[in-house]
């Protein structure tokens, strides 16, 4: 049955596909999988966080008692009492979150293709922080935007560059808390000045909170979603304070705005597994995450406290870090003439794996940047590999 | 905290979202799922077919051995394991197919979504089956394709129409064996025909296939896939042999267009859930789709022979249908006065529903069609629904 000498295939690529790229990160992460590499190279949560006894239950109970709902099709938008829950977990007293506002998506990055896809046209503005997360503006680049970097600083953008900047672009991209890849939070009054600004041009502002739960120093700041909740759109995710392999975040926005989204997200993958939002809900429906949170808390503060600790120690001067207050991550800052893409290669032969800081740039890269992940290596591997980073780059000083 | 009194925000969607639009079946499925009516609408396959039991013992034992790494973040390709048993069950003595070339998707959806994201420009021509399916369309309509209908007869696509119309064209979608929406198959030549058109213009020829193993009549014609690898691009789910709710499928194709798929799936939710594709592959492994699979057809076919009985016994003259060897579906062809979009508001008032068949067209649709499903219905609820549509139908002639 097979043809035989069939003419060798030409393909020719859309030109979104054709300046689509694998995630830098990703290539990396091949390289320092392997055991006998330190790497804080990775964004992947501690698996020791993950509650997998408590989702083995879930499954159980709800495959037993709901195993053919659970496994049919569903709605576009999700499960109710989820994004019930949701809608809840979000509202406070001067502004009140409804189910209706609430779309389930499969993990935060699905939020990001969809926003992109009904706000988006090619060449439309698109405004970021500087340095922004990765996964961003991959999925945003998709739809050929204009990105436009807001300025900013250690405590993150600053708002009243918006103003200058944001006439007519279709949304502000912003992760206020704990950002990836800086570990930096972005203050109260610039939330309120932020808001306040996007609101004035009408412009859509995403707050995307995927470490927002992960705080070391009790709550988090204000969220902006509750600012204004008319202008805002929020995304959360249970990649981080659950499991990230089940695939499963949310979209927070204007009833209008969702019903477009909602739409969008039928034609890209119809829906969200019942199944999943059925036994996430079983499992945080009577305040698991109360007693779950703090434990991965304690163990991310307590490893970022040693890789601060670490770094303190063995760092030349002339190298600056963030100290975050939270999340994942740090963001070291090296003598301007050290490149931190070619230094990855001099580390890796060392044992020792990070994030160059360049393809977090929308714009202009700063090339003397870098990101450490803390969680997933123990103390004592925190100050072996630190102690290695730190004898190599005092050796370009 | 909250402003006071924010702008209003005016929405300006992007192009490609103002022209997407709620599924008109989804639509209709709100109305129908009241219990008193009688659906021929939906889409879904029977709950009864749906191994329960079995996808509870393999969560059970995929969390307990390998919880931790079945809730990690996983491989953007999808799980290697699975990857393996679907190349082999894909494989034929002259057409081995390799598990480089499949990639693992959030449900056949999603691989519509991501095929015409990286193939489809602006005003690209795309050709599409007369009718063709609903899902499809949507998919693609995103990207702003120019639809180009291959003109058909009762057993599918004339392959010699192709030559003409598919000029520069980037993709050819079919849907081959008991297509949805008219339960049609297309016979061995035309696959042959049509492979060959497709090969000599370098069109990449998709062959959509969730119905491929509902064969009422022994083993379906051989896949279009094998009989040129370089050039089919061969999509699967686990949506209708096992169940739709987990959202599983694949895109199997030559190893360019995977890593360029692969990409765009990074960017669109980075990776379809480990778990899942880990449970699927412990269902599937020794073969248990041998002994279901046949329980499924045996179902659908008693039920579509119930429907095929009915229709004969109660539809009056002039109305025609097709008699499907397989799948879920059965079209239905009015006297051409007859709208069939009108129809359905007297039907439902009858409590009774179907598909109008009109969205199924790209271009001109043909009012006078209309879709039946016969795998959610007992055949003497059949019995009572095709007899009051039969009734309906004869009070307009």
């Amino acid at each position: 049955m097979k043809m035989e000498h069939p003419t060798p295939m030409q393909w020719q690529f859309s030109q979104r596909a054709q300046q689509l790229q694998s995630s830098v990160i990703r290539e990396i992460l091949k390289v320092t999988v392997r055991p006998e590499v330190i790497s804080f190279a990775g964004g992947l949560p501690s698996p020791a966080t993950f509650p997998v006894e408590r989702m083995q239950a879930a499954f159980d109970k709800v495959l037993s008692q709901q195993g053919k709902v659970a496994l049919q099709y569903g709605p576009t938008d999700g499960y109710g009492p989820l994004r019930e829950w949701i809608a809840q977990s979000l509202s406070t007293a001067d502004a009140k979150i409804l189910p209706e506002q609430v779309l389930m998506v499969s993990g935060s990055q699905q939020g990001l293709d969809l926003l992109a896809k009904v706000l988006v046209d090619e060449g439309s503005k698109v405004l970021v922080e500087t340095p922004s997360y990765l996964g961003a503006l991959q999925a945003f680049s998709v739809y050929r935007p204009e990105f436009v970097s807001v300025p900013g600083d250690e405590h993150g953008l600053l708002p009243d560059q918006v103003a200058a900047i944001g006439q007519g672009a279709r949304m502000l991209y912003s992760l206020p808390n704990f950002q990836n890849p800086t570990g930096r939070t972005l203050p109260l009054e610039r939330r309120l000045a932020l808001v306040e600004a996007c609101a004035r041009l009408g412009l859509p502002l995403i707050e995307d909170d995927p470490y927002g739960a992960l705080s070391y120093r009790g709550e988090p700041l204000p969220r902006m979603l509750n600012m204004n909740p008319q202008g805002v759109i929020y995304m959360g995710s249970f990649s981080k304070v659950l499991t990230p392999g089940i695939r499963l975040g949310y979209v927070v926005a204007p009833v209008p705005l969702i019903r477009k989204l909602e739409q969008a997200k039928q034609a890209a993958d119809l829906h969200t597994a019942q199944l999943t939002q059925m036994v996430v809900h079983e499992v945080i429906k009577d305040g698991f995450l109360d007693q779950h949170i703090p434990t991965i808390r304690k163990l991310y503060s307590d490893q970022c406290q040693a890789m601060l600790d670490a770094l303190e120690e063995f760092f030349p001067a002339g190298v600056t870090w963030t100290k975050p207050a939270g999340g994942m991550f740090l963001w070291l800052t090296l003598p301007k003439h050290i490149d931190s893409m070619k230094l990855l290669d001099e580390a890796i032969a060392d044992l020792v794996a990070f994030v160059p800081g360049a393809p977090f740039y929308a714009n202009e890269a700063e090339h003397n940047t870098l990101r450490l992940s803390f969680v997933t290596v123990p103390p004592e591997k925190i100050r072996e590999g630190v102690a290695k980073l730190g004898k190599l780059i005092a050796s370009k000083l």
